[in-house]
């Protein structure tokens, strides 16, 4: 049986890219997802007869909604370096572009390495009760979300817009490139809990930087990963977070950024 | 008396976009200093005539080193919205593309806002000698930098790589978006600082949030900024770094990440 994630970042091949199809069962509030066109997006660029290497970073710019149905992308290999490629890609719905991006991938070299930033002090995720998104959420009953911090079980305004979880596909699937991308955007505006309410709120831009080696996705597998997300500035309409995706066994995976637009009607 | 900057981030209009020219006195490694190249795109977006609203996200990816000489950067106007605008970019130099990236505008709206994370605990720039950055980093002698940890005078290896230092335009110049992006890739690589020495190194893709408002870019004028980079993972050849730039009334301006190759002799 095909995983619900497989069903909905699903290509076909034609002229110049890849045809996709919005997924009922990644829809957000409007439009689908936007984990889930990021995971897409990933999975046509590892698809392109010219890729070489493996992704690296990741920026996606939403631009419009995507309505239901069909979507093309269009990828340009814009050039390809001894360790590196660079990639554009638009995606349009026939009426115009609706999102547009870069991305890079990379050959992994052994080198020196080290993690810097330290891995959440939490324990393990069955210590934690599986706590779900608000059922009106579609996309994210496909993720097993386990907090430690910062739910959607919002109680009023806090100072702290921090969420600390254990999370996975649900049902479970072994971690890849393109399933990395989708869980980077997994954490709900924190405007969210800063304000202690639902506003209307948008991711504008995405960018995923992809640590893990191949490797390091095998030793994942279909294990919990630990997912942090924080805003650093709320203001004038826009906020940014940034977010830590680690895998069980402490290796940093995916840090991702991006900036959300939101009114706030209590200002 | 033109600033130096300002002769760097030059435009002239051509069909589709503008003309530009490296400039000795932004001179890098291996070509000029990227956050002269980002400036120079923030400029073009700025001047180009359906332009609304002001730069909110900028992401370029640098796919070649530029050549001494000139260089064309090719604009698309993706989706204006009511709030916002959607850019991509390409920067061409005859023989293909040489950088690639997005960008959107956004137009600043008055909502709740807050700054979450703390302003570093530091004393005021005239407490810090200026420190350079070596004789050999060309860019380097436009900024005026006043470090209070992790300057360039490197000392063996260390397990941090944070740089907190007080820095600005040299000479002095009023801050505005294009000098703002330039501010945001002055952190020069992390890795010197934790391996203790200089290495091949160079950044792939670079994204900079802009949270500051006109207004605030006003309030700064020519007085030093507050600049801390920190890199999260090191590994296969790669490294993230990412920054914030606060100015010195405690408003944080802009929040900055990018994704760094580098190549490790000692490994």
């Amino acid at each position: 049986m095909t995983h619900v994630f497989d069903e909905a970042a699903a290509l076909e091949p034609i002229d110049g890219g890849f045809r996709a199809h919005t997924h009922p069962a990644y829809n957000n509030m409007v439009g689908p997802f936007g984990g889930i066109t990021a995971a897409t997006v990933v999975a046509a660029l590892q698809a392109h007869p010219e890729a070489q290497g493996h992704p690296l970073s990741l920026t996606i710019n939403y631009a419009a909604p995507i309505g239901n149905g069909p979507w093309d992308i269009a990828i340009t290999v814009l050039r390809t370096n001894r360790t590196n490629q660079h990639f554009t890609f638009l995606i349009d719905q026939g009426d115009g572009a609706v999102a547009s991006g870069t991305a890079v991938f990379g050959t992994r070299r052994d080198t020196w390495g080290a993690t810097e930033i330290a891995f959440p002090q939490v324990g393990a995720p069955e210590d934690y009760p599986e706590v779900p998104f608000p059922e009106f959420i579609e996309w994210a009953k496909n993720y097993e979300t386990r907090f430690i911090e910062g739910s959607l079980d919002i109680e009023g305004e806090q100072d702290s817009s921090v969420s600390t979880l254990w999370l996975r596909d649900k049902p479970a699937r072994p971690l890849d490139y393109p399933a990395l991308a989708s869980i980077t955007d997994a954490f709900f505006p924190r405007v969210f809990l800063r304000r202690g309410t639902y506003l209307p709120a948008g991711t504008i831009s995405l960018t995923t930087y992809f640590h893990a080696s191949p490797t390091e996705l095998a030793e994942q597998g279909d294990d919990y990963l630990l997912g942090q997300a924080r805003g650093a500035r709320f203001g004038h309409g826009h906020f940014d977070q940034y977010a830590q995706v680690w895998g069980r066994n402490g290796a940093l995976l995916a840090t991702t950024h991006q900036i959300v637009y939101y009114k706030d009607p209590k200002a």
